[in-house]
């Protein structure tokens, strides 16, 4: 275990961290909010600390998976535990395990919220919670990696721990320039978004806030109503369009910048991705059609909704908890699907789900002709059967998560629905679910026990389970080989 | 396809099913009810089947495995359809549907039930519904396999998709004798069950009934209030050691029977399935005590019901709707995890969550060293990588139907527990779940779709899943080879 090198990286992640956070400062300034003075100290400790473990280069710079998913793991942890305490020191969220949770829900584009009031925070501190979004959705490393300079073998590896899902071939080998177009599309795409908000109406404030929740997938919006506070179906379609768009593997978008249009209408996920959405829009609308006075409006509620679960943004423009029990349990099943890999999106990830029918039908195949020979392909490739087990495991270890969670929340006592969705919605790093955590409720009521179970609930979602779980496995810092 | 084959051992359950429905005619004409009568043209019209369909053996005898699990799932649907009738027939199941629900839980020993007032049917009626639990939990082909002379290769076909569980090494060689022994231990222990509740006071209809509802992890009582209407500790205490012991490995008694006692205490199974009851029953005696005059109150009632529910039998002395939602999850975990492999019980089964449990052990070691060799032991034998995928993939195709399933039922637009807890009470084969299908509650006020889900689910659950499937499958049918 090379712990010079995680030490090292993970003290440059936090100089990084340490200028992040005087952008929100500059907003107060621009507000006149005192509040913003309480950035300051946390991105002087920062500094601090960046300057002092981060002086020296180790010798050895070789670094292992291992060691890449642990940086990660602990990168993410750690920038949520500095990120939370300028809540805490201007008194906006007075509990550090609330501003904790708030800023992990942040960083992990989960969006779930321990606020009550979201309209009493400053401007600054609203703008530092949604910011978080837009950081953490293109990934803290991917982020890092263009700023600080890793050798290009070493990359590979915090990468493969990085960018969501199982699907990862194309960015892999010219990792700094593509990371660098990576960056420039999602920069792109979320600029596009606020430019169309603001044709809609909203202010440059409100703008930002609500792509920076839109482009991480995250969900945070500066009203208790969430995106229905605006009430304008010009916004919803603006947002529903961009959160579907964010849920698309980003790779499709560098083939298109390519130019290989056609390569990106075939693949497959794509497609799964575009029709899951299509049938649930499609059933809800119907489903809850008798609520709305007409078919359209059932049709632009019910899209909205589908698309920010699936991707797992979480804003809302209706309390789905009156819709009927199917349109809920459509939305739950949406929230475990997820959207596509290599997207800012969480879940299990389309491209897994198809990899789990494909290879259910295979089993049935086998068995009833032993002797055939029956390949898994997905986009016209083969799929080994290492990757297999790999995605089969991933599915137990993520049920095992979902049963230890649901029994350490159940001891607050609250309804079946309320728990169950409650870790569906920080696990998938959603943000709302059903019953008291509806688009209506939020986090508030659960014991400090539950918060902790959902921060990392929320952590293991954002960093595909074993890179977390390894973190938590003796193991892992013990031996040495 | 061996067609014929398949037409001729099914011919000749269904004239097993005709002299078994003899059994409740003659309890009704001990107890002088009229309704005993209905029983008689149903088997005289399985009678007539059997002459016809099962009177010439087909001269290529030769089965496999396809042919065998499209026999096995045929099987429990055709006793399920015919054994309905009499209930259609006597108008105390005025609805065939309902009856055929009521058949389903009754041979799949789930005992779900949609019956809303038990005590009104007639003594006939109710000896015949607990009788199928009975006949059931034995599993209707090794039950048949006794009774009838199939060549001894294939009736290993037909064991591997009958017996519940991965694990079925020890029984296979000698099939013919030792299915007769496990029948005699079958018989042997539900016999002892009625002499010990016999000496807590039931009169022998009751002991019967009650017997047979053990012995099958069934759970179909007699009485609304289920176990619960005799409010004795003695015979909530015998019953619940029973259900425990209907949840074992039959193998096991087996190996007792053969004088290893020695590697019946080794057996890990056995330990982590004791290992799971003593500490679910420890967690939920706290967690209820505050609702008892006294902690062995709270023992009592909380061993009774996670040995109901681990086994899947589905016996309720209490209304756990009014427990905590802490002791209400522990319970819908057990649901889940079920009874050992090769015991009468149903849910994914002990055997099948160690490996699960082990796997992603494995995996994350893998992970953090990436050279090292693990393999999986269960009992001190490795498993293969065939064993593991078919475990995988059970899983996984487990959740598909338990999530397809709850969209189905979600239809009928109730509460999130009960949509979600009917579903998994009638996949595990337990019978009662939370909300509206709790202890106290039914299957009534369902939708005639989900009705039918329901016996979808029921069968799925006790068939395991695969030859269930298959027998949906059209290529199962159209293609040979």
């Amino acid at each position: 275990m090379n712990t010079k090198m995680i030490r090292y990286i993970l003290a440059k992640m936090l100089g990084v961290e340490a200028a992040l956070l005087l952008l929100p400062a500059l907003v107060g300034a621009v507000y006149g909010e005192k509040e913003a003075l309480c950035f300051l100290p946390v991105s002087a400790v920062l500094l601090v600390i960046y300057f002092i473990a981060g002086k020296r280069k180790p010798q050895n710079r070789t670094i292992y998976g291992k060691e890449g998913m642990i940086i990660v793991a602990s990168a993410w942890i750690l920038w949520s535990l500095f990120g939370a305490l300028p809540f805490t020191l201007s008194g906006s969220i007075p509990y550090y395990l609330d501003a904790v949770f708030e800023t992990v829900s942040g960083f992990t584009t989960t969006g779930s919220s321990i606020l009550q009031n979201i309209e009493e925070l400053p401007q600054c501190m609203l703008f530092w919670r949604s910011f978080t979004h837009w950081v953490g959705g293109m990934g803290v490393l991917v982020f890092v990696m263009v700023l600080t300079s890793l050798d290009k073998k070493n990359t590979m590896y915090l990468m493969r721990a990085e960018v969501p899902g199982p699907e990862k071939d194309k960015l892999v080998p010219k990792m700094m320039s593509t990371a660098r177009i990576l960056y420039a599309m999602y920069l792109g795409l979320t600029l596009i978004e606020v430019i169309l908000l603001l044709f809609g109406g909203m202010n440059l404030f409100d703008g930002l806030i609500h792509a920076f929740g839109t482009a991480g997938t995250g969900g945070f919006s500066n009203y208790g109503a969430s995106v229905g506070h605006f009430d304008s179906a010009y916004i919803d379609g603006v947002i529903t369009v961009f959160m579907i768009l964010f849920g698309i593997n980003f790779n499709l978008y560098f083939l298109l910048l390519l130019g290989e249009a056609k390569s990106v209408w075939k693949n497959e996920e794509l497609r799964v991705y575009l029709g899951i959405i299509a049938g649930a829009v499609a059933v809800i609308t119907l489903n809850i059609s008798g609520q709305f006075p007409n078919p359209l409006q059932a049709f632009r509620y019910a899209s909205f909704q589908v698309a920010s679960i699936i991707t797992t943004t979480g804003y809302a423009t209706a309390d789905y908890n009156g819709w009927p029990m199917l349109s809920q349990c459509i939305l739950i099943l949406l929230m475990i699907i997820g959207a596509c890999a290599s997207s800012t999106g969480g879940g299990i990830k389309v491209s897994r789900f198809m990899i789990i029918i494909k290879s259910i039908k295979r089993e049935i195949k086998q068995m009833l002709h032993p002797k055939s020979v029956n390949l898994i392909k997905v986009n016209g490739r083969k799929i080994g059967p290492d990757v297999l087990r790999v995605v089969y495991i991933y599915l137990l270890a993520y049920m095992g998560i979902v049963v230890g969670s649901i029994l350490l929340v159940s001891i607050d006592n609250l309804d079946f629905g309320t728990t169950f969705s409650s870790v569906m919605a920080t696990l998938n790093n959603i943000g709302p679910g059903i019953g008291d955590v509806g688009p209506v409720g939020n986090f508030a009521e659960f014991s400090p026990l539950s918060k902790i179970v959902f921060c990392f609930d929320m952590l293991a979602g954002r960093l595909e389970i074993f890179p977390f779980l390894m973190l938590f496995t003796l193991s892992a810092w013990r031996r040495k080989f």
